[in-house]
């Protein structure tokens, strides 16, 4: 076995991770009611606009932080807090866990391959292994935060989701107020944003830890949290709160290595990945999972069947019962925090795809068709699929129902096999409620833009307000490359009409394994279309960043408006490819038209004159503007002013 | 001045644009009811499915093709054909020009600034210039294409966007007529692809020459083709038809030369813009104009203000309608097709703008503006708007009738000053369609997704169906150096909506003036985002392409994959970034599962199966599957099969 993580690696990705986000930003921590729960946030400080003789100061705006303790100035700056890869990062829900007292501590794991696999691995020099503590809920408990919900409990996760979603709400909120400082126009428009076209979410002005648990209890969100994994920091995944973004990592048999994975988990939660999913199907497939969740401080989602696969040598048809739910208890114990379960893929479904353009193109989904054919049974997933929740509820692993059925082109969307097993996942997900387990369901695939609305419609209706989480979808098939945007188009869509999570697609897409670079663009890409959705939805408080950022370019505060944007390096290289002198971070010109011909500078005269001049909209038009011109012409406005 | 294209970089070039469209693609030509009226196309050519035992043929697949002769691979191949852009290229329409015989060829330009320019470019050593004949419409005589349609007249051009817009629409209605052929749920399903949701605008099953002949003389399509530019081959714009894209070249006071933009133009109508936009605001605008459409096989917009502003110093309120006059005449004469003309910024308007987060994005619209403050007066491109219809109906140059009000953020959309002048937009539509001078109306800009329908719905009817023309818009403002994807959200949107033509957007947007991998990234984005929405609006034959490459891809038949996407090269090269040797181009796999675990290659097992027991939907779920299983495992259910 390969010495797993070079130290140098490990640095490397570390720094990589806490570069960028400390200049211009600043990790804060808002305190809930206890102690240790703090919930970070980065904030973007801003310059001052300086106008002449006054200055004006602009706030710094806090933006949503899945960076963990990666993106801490303080602890990176300082070596002996920074992370360590090698020991995992901190366990920030231990506590809460343990004082709830319904979980007992594991002694050796439970699963027969885990035992196994740890005997391995010690006889396997240049390893290392964690020695985390294993969990498991106490006989007859049931550790799910929809339990707790349903039990009209608040837990501290709730909390701190709450915390965390109530993101520049106050600040929407103090603006609505300030009659003062913003004009009625504006107040109407604040309002009118909010009460956008949300296509029946309830999105509410202030988010409070009781709505956080009515929605859990109720099922419309989940907060994805194992208690094998108390590292990652709680989030929420539902309809009525922020758009979440997922990134897929991992190996395969042709490529990759652990030290990559690990490595692309920190690069992905540095660009605002909510969830990774870790879908490795190559080698070290368990030894690569524990590395990357003992450093991770956001969900970790995996999809059980491929490691199954993997260990009875690639034949599906020799996959058992006995075998997967050995592997759903060692991954429990691992961490993970959701798992995709492809229970949906009926028997009597697989004949539905024969006639398709694509037929299944979900690995899983493809997986479990041929153990339904080969055996001419069904499958053990849906068979088995109470003493799946079983497991499910001693370790809060969350159901991420997979689309086994999923349409892997325009041609097949919406069809029959899709739709009969979004109608099964609806009816397993009332199995998995019954049982507090959380459960959300995931989606296509590839839909042309007139066919998602319908797509969300019968999701909503059919698995009953279920958390819908998509991948993409695609809205045409012909830019293999650039499938990061055929699907972003289709991913804002499904996001404002009612997703709450959207998996990202890379440009490599239906070509190859993403690399780093790719990774990034997926996030960023996704991102966008998940604030995009966002301020459809009228989320309060969403548009502050916008705003604040069209205001500092408005104002020429060039280096305000590459921080707050979602990739500032990118940005700022951009701008600095025809004007790269330091100075021109000042300019009040950009390379696109030129110091003379600047539309930006034009309309700022216009407005410092209408402003100077008091000139409102009635009096603008009702009062003659002659004197006002012979004076401006006189002052001799001049394209370049020295502010 | 500096020589001003090299024969090096013009070749380069020529052999850039040549390379990559003839791998694997040939151009055709469809002739129409006279000789001289051919239409091009590509043809992409696909290789054979080989099952086992059988192969079956797959069709070339057509596509739209926009880069004129630069595309045409005999040309390019033949050293005394390919394209010399010394001497420009073959005007396609000067016939029908001179049979129209309403025209006269003038022996100078009526311009003063082109006489002046023309007598100092003589002077200047190392130039080059062309000699086109200048035609201008015959006394009393009106040449455009609406006052033909009007007459009830079909023109050649009318005749070539038919043909060219009847793309795959034959295939189609062969595809709906043979029921042998697909099943019934799959012609069902194009039925209702083709009745999909296509908010109010007519698609024709199949496209003749009087429905582009009814549809120009309602104002509802436009086809931008000045008789001062018979090298470009007719192309429509209008919401009836496929959705288009521009993209826009042109240098600045401080950066690029006359080389890269004719460079950019060649690289944008290979990449599929199908108009160019030449917005030069620095030196040399005449000269890189001239370059530009001697060399242009597609229609070509400018914005007059900016030259104007050049030829006054930079000085708006030195701006006078007979200097702007000259120069419309100037770019007429030249072959401009078409001016965004911002006569909708009127006086009133202008403190409208005071209270908005970004004032005056456009740069004609701010221009204007001064002008407008500094006389307090309306703007004489509003005053003079009939003259300006008298020189527009002289030569056929189309209106774009330039929101120079648009928004410049999220914050900013829809507010009373951008809908203000959107009506005064209606208002000049009349006017022009009176003196049956073609019309577009630019659009926005930024705006939020959920008031995009909102914005499309506003402009059909305040401006009476006249085609809209929008620039994105962009979604969020929160990621600059990604404008391209925020505003590919919100263009298939609106093309969906209605949107006749999107304005690309480039990484570079607010940033930078883009290069020629910016010019590209703009062009594929939008290509995507135009068919979305084509997609969407149920345009008969547009999803052929897409099944074709789902088919291919399917299919394990990478190169045919390559070649059906948008940008081969780059699928191409991402393919091989894991799998780069050749062989790999015909592995049933790629990198992303590996050989052991392919989605594709597992369903591909499925479907043969299931095929060759004749299992249909009813046999399937009615008849039970036992013996087939059993002879399923006996076969022993290969993952590598031989084939």
């Amino acid at each position: 076995m390969e010495k797993l993580v070079s130290i140098k690696n490990a640095r490397k990705a570390i720094s990589q991770a806490n570069e960028g986000v400390v200049e211009r930003s600043r990790r804060i921590y808002v305190r809930g009611s206890r102690n240790d729960l703090r919930v970070p946030f980065r904030e973007i400080m801003q310059d001052a606009t300086i106008g002449q003789g006054s200055s004006e100061v602009n706030p710094p705006v806090t933006v949503y932080d899945t960076s963990g303790p990666y993106g801490d100035e303080n602890l990176a700056s300082d070596v002996n807090q920074r992370v360590n890869i090698y020991k995992g990062i901190r366990p920030v829900r231990s506590n809460w866990i343990k004082e709830r007292d319904d979980t007992v501590k594991l002694d050796e794991p439970s699963s027969y391959y885990s035992r196994e696999n740890v005997k391995d691995l010690k006889k396997t020099e240049g390893t290392v292994s964690f020695n985390p503590i294993t969990r498991k809920a106490k006989e007859n408990k049931n550790v799910t935060q929809m339990h707790y919900a349903k039990l009209g409990l608040v837990t501290p996760e709730m909390e701190f989701v709450a915390i965390r979603e109530n993101l520049r709400r106050k600040e929407y909120l103090e603006g609505l107020k300030s009659n003062g400082k913003i004009s009625k126009a504006q107040l109407e428009r604040l309002i009118k944003c909010h009460t956008g076209n949300s296509f029946g979410a309830e999105i509410p002005l202030e988010v409070t830890p009781e709505f956080v648990r009515k929605e859990i209890a109720r099922g419309r969100a989940i907060i994805p949290n194992n208690i094998n994994h108390p590292e990652s920091e709680p989030m929420i995944i539902g309809r009525n709160f922020l758009v979440k973004v997922n990134a897929n990592i991992g190996n395969s048999a042709l490529s990759s290595s652990i030290r990559e994975e690990v490595d692309k988990m920190v690069w992905g939660i540095r660009w605002g990945a909510d969830t990774i999913m870790d879908l490795s199907t190559g080698k070290n497939i368990h030894e690569t999972r524990e590395w990357i969740i003992r450093n991770c401080p956001v969900p970790l989602g995996t999809v059980p069947i491929y490691q199954a696969l993997e260990k009875v040598g690639g034949k599906a048809e020799d996959l058992t019962w006995e075998l997967f739910r050995d592997t759903l208890v060692e991954q429990a114990e691992q961490g993970v925090d959701y798992f995709t379960i492809h229970a949906g893929v009926r028997l009597a479904f697989i004949p539905l795809t024969a006639e398709r353009m694509t037929g299944i193109v979900s690995r899983g989904g493809s997986i479990m068709a041929k153990w339904c054919l080969a055996h001419h049974r069904e499958s053990f997933l849906f068979e088995k699929f109470e003493d799946i929740c079983e497991i499910m509820k001693a370790y809060d692993v969350s159901f991420s129902l997979g689309d086994g059925l999923r349409p892997g082109s325009i041609w097949d969307a919406n069809d029959d096999a899709q739709l009969a097993e979004l109608r099964t996942l609806g009816e397993l997900t009332k199995i998995a409620w019954k049982k507090d387990v959380q459960v959300m369901i995931e989606g296509p695939g590839h839909v042309p833009m007139q066919l998602i609305k319908e797509n969300m419609d019968v999701q909503l209706k059919s698995c009953f307000e279920a958390p819908f989480y998509t991948l993409g979808p695609l809205t045409t098939d012909i830019a293999p490359g650039y499938d990061h945007i055929t699907s972003a188009i289709g991913a804002a869509q499904i996001g404002w009409y009612g997703t709450a999570m959207l998996c990202y697609v890379t440009p490599k897409e239906h070509l190859g394994l993403p690399n780093k670079e790719d990774v990034k663009t997926g996030i960023i890409t996704y991102k966008i279309a998940a604030h995009a959705a966002d301020l459809a939805k009228g989320h309060p408080g969403a548009q502050i960043r916008d705003n604040a950022l069209s205001k500092a370019r408005f104002e020429f505060r060039w280096r305000d408006q590459f921080a707050l944007g979602l990739d500032p390096e990118t940005a700022e290289s951009f701008h600095d490819e025809t004007l790269p002198k330091e100075s021109m971070k000042k300019a009040h010109f950009c390379s696109m038209c030129g110091p003379n011909f600047c539309s930006m500078k034009i309309t700022q005269e216009v407005k410092d004159y209408a402003l100077k001049k008091g000139i409102s909209h009635q009096s603008a038009l009702t009062i003659g503007l002659k004197e006002k011109a012979t004076e401006f012409l006189k002052a001799g406005s001049k394209l370049y002013s020295d502010k």
